[in-house]
C-alpha cells in the first residue's frame, strides 16, 4: 500500500508493506483521512506515535469500507462503512483500526465529509460534554474556532442549547463561523464580552489570564490545543474564587476502552446530528494522497477554515 | 453579647447586640468556635466578609446549643447540640445560622472538638469527595497536612481506602501524622515518590510544578489553599499529557443551597466516623473568648499541628 510517510522531517508517499488486522480488528480500506494539529508537530518531531502503530505514517482519524475482519470481530462485515480515530497511520489505503473503536459512517456523509469526522467531533465531544458537563443554557466560549475542532464544538455546542461564543481572528472566517449561528468576535478583549460557563482552548497558554477573568463561577476551561504557547503564569487565587477548573487532554494517548467508549458516545450524541442537519462536517480543501506534501504545506500556512482531508 | 472584633487590623472582645435569627434560622449560643487560615487574611484586611454577615466578627464555624428558632425552622429544637460553617460572626457568644447548613454534633464530641469540625470536614470531604471524587484504592497527596484541613484529609483519605501521604514541614509534626496510619514526608523532592491520583493542595502554587509531574494519568489536584503564594508558572502541555484537572475552591462564598448540599453529605458520611472511631478532631489549643487576641497571636505564629479553638 502506498502512505503518506515522514522522512527526515519531510511527507512522501511511498509503498509499505499492507498491514493485517489481528484479533478485535478490521483492515480497512481508507477512503479519507483528516489532517491535524497533531500530524504537524509529529512531523516537526515533537510529538511521537505511542507503541503498536506505524512511526512514520501520520493519520489520527480515517473514513473507509472494512475489507476484513480479524478474529473476534463481529460488529462490522467487508463492504461497511467506517469511521475512526486511530493512533496513528491512518493516511495510507490501508489501515487496521479494533472494531471497538469504530463508527458506522452516517448515510447523510460522503467519505471525504466522512473522513473529516472522528478526530474533530470526538475530541469536541469529549471536551465539551464528556469532561466539562456542558449542558444546556450555559454559555460556552470557543477560542480558535475556525479550525475543524472549534467548528465542532461550535456546532455541538448549539444543537445542546448552549450559548455559544466564540473567537475567530481571521476577519472573513469570522463571518462565516457567525453563519453558524454563533457570536464571533475577535480574540482582543474576549473577557470584556461576558461570563463563560465553559471555556474550550484550541489556541494557546496566552489566554488562560483572561479566560480566569471571563470564567463565571463554577465554570470549566478544556485545553485542548496550545499551538500558539504552553507555558503561562497562573494565580490560583483567582481559580479558587471562581471555584473553576481547568481540564488538560488529549485523545491520541488514552488506552483502547477509553477510545472505544468515546466513539459509543459519538455513535449516541453525535452522529444523530448529521441526519438531523444539525451538525455539518467544515471541510474547507481536499487533496489526494499522492499530493499530500501539497495537503501538509497548505495546513501549515494557516489560516484555514476547518478541516484539510486527503482523499487515499 | 460579646464577640472576637477586628478593630483597625487587631482583634479585640467587645460586646456588640444579640443577633436575632430570622426565617429558617437558629440562633446558637455558641460553645466552641475554631480558627481558620481565612479569618487571618480578613484580620490582614484580605479577605472581607460576603454581604449579610458581620464584617467585623471573624469565625467561620461553630459549635453550640440551639437557644431558639426563627419561622419555618423546624429541623431542630432548642437544646439541640448543632455545629455549622458560618460565612462569619462565629467567634462570638451568639451567632446564627440557617438551619439547613447545621449539624446535629455527634455524642462522641465534646464542645472543643465540635467546635474544630465543621470547616476542616467540609473543606477536605468537598475537596476530596465532591471535587476529585477520590475513591478507594486511590493514591492520595496532601499538602500541609498538619493544619486542620490537612489531618482532617489524610484521615478522610484512609477512611475511604485511599493510600495517602502526606508532606509535612516539621519534622516533629511529620511523626505525628504518620502516627495516624499515613505515610508521612518531607516537601523537598515529593515527586520522585511517585505517582497520585488526587492532590490536596494546601500551601502554595511553588507546589504546582512538582504536583503536575506526580500526578497519575486522569489525576486531579485541588487548589485549597495559597498561603505562601498564589502564582506560578504552568505548563498546559504536561495536564494535557496527564489529562489532568486542576480545581479551585472556597467554601466562605458559596451560596445557601450549596452548603446545604455540604452539610448533608457530612452527615452522612462524615460524622459516622466519628462514632466509629475512624475519625478524631485534631484540637491541638484551646483559649476562651477573652483571649481572642492570644489564639490570633498563636495561630499566626505557625508551627501548630491541628487545629486552635475558642471556647465561647
Amino acid at each position: 500500500m502506498r502512505a503518506a510517510t515522514i522522512r527526515d522531517g519531510r511527507i512522501e508517499v511511498v509503498e509499505h508493506p499492507d498491514p493485517e488486522p489481528q484479533d478485535g480488528q478490521l483492515l480497512v480500506r481508507v477512503k479519507a483521512a483528516g489532517l491535524n494539529g497533531a500530524d504537524m508537530m509529529q512531523l516537526a518531531g515533537g510529538y511521537p506515535a505511542p507503541p503498536g502503530v506505524p512511526q512514520d505514517i501520520p493519520g489520527l482519524e480515517i473514513a473507509g469500507e472494512v475489507l476484513s475482519c480479524g478474529r473476534r470481530a463481529g460488529r462490522f462485515e467487508p463492504g461497511d462503512r467506517v469511521m475512526a480515530i486511530v493512533a496513528g497511520g491512518g493516511q495510507a489505503e490501508l489501515a487496521v483500526v479494533h472494531e471497538r473503536t469504530a463508527m458506522p459512517v452516517p448515510e447523510e456523509l460522503d467519505w471525504t465529509a466522512a473522513g473529516g469526522v472522528p478526530e474533530a467531533f470526538t475530541t469536541a465531544h469529549d471536551a465539551l460534554f464528556t469532561q466539562a458537563g456542558l449542558m444546556c443554557g450555559e454559555r460556552l466560549l470557543v477560542h480558535g474556532a475556525a479550525g475543524g475542532v472549534g467548528m465542532a464544538a461550535v456546532q455541538l455546542g448549539t444543537m445542546t442549547g448552549a450559548r455559544v461564543t466564540a473567537t475567530v481572528r481571521n476577519e472573513q472566517h469570522r463571518a462565516q463561523i457567525a453563519a453558524l449561528g454563533v457570536h464571533a468576535i475577535s480574540t482582543e478583549g474576549f473577557a470584556s464580552e461576558g461570563e463563560y460557563d465553559v471555556i474550550l482552548e484550541l489556541v494557546g497558554a496566552q489566554n488562560l489570564s483572561e479566560n480566569l477573568d471571563a470564567l463565571a463561577t463554577g465554570g470549566r476551561i478544556c485545553i485542548i490545543g496550545v499551538g500558539a504557547g504552553a507555558k503561562t503564569e497562573i494565580n490560583l487565587v483567582k481559580l479558587m474564587g471562581k471555584r473553576g477548573r481547568i481540564h488538560g487532554s488529549t485523545l491520541r494517548n488514552r488506552p483502547i476502552e477509553e477510545k472505544a467508549i468515546a466513539a459509543r458516545l459519538m455513535e449516541k450524541m453525535v452522529l444523530p446530528g448529521f441526519a438531523s442537519g444539525d451538525l455539518s462536517v467544515p471541510v474547507t480543501e481536499t487533496f489526494a494522497l499522492a499530493d499530500a506534501p501539497a495537503a501538509y504545506e497548505r495546513f501549515l500556512a494557516g489560516g484555514k477554515l476547518g478541516k484539510i482531508v486527503l482523499q487515499t
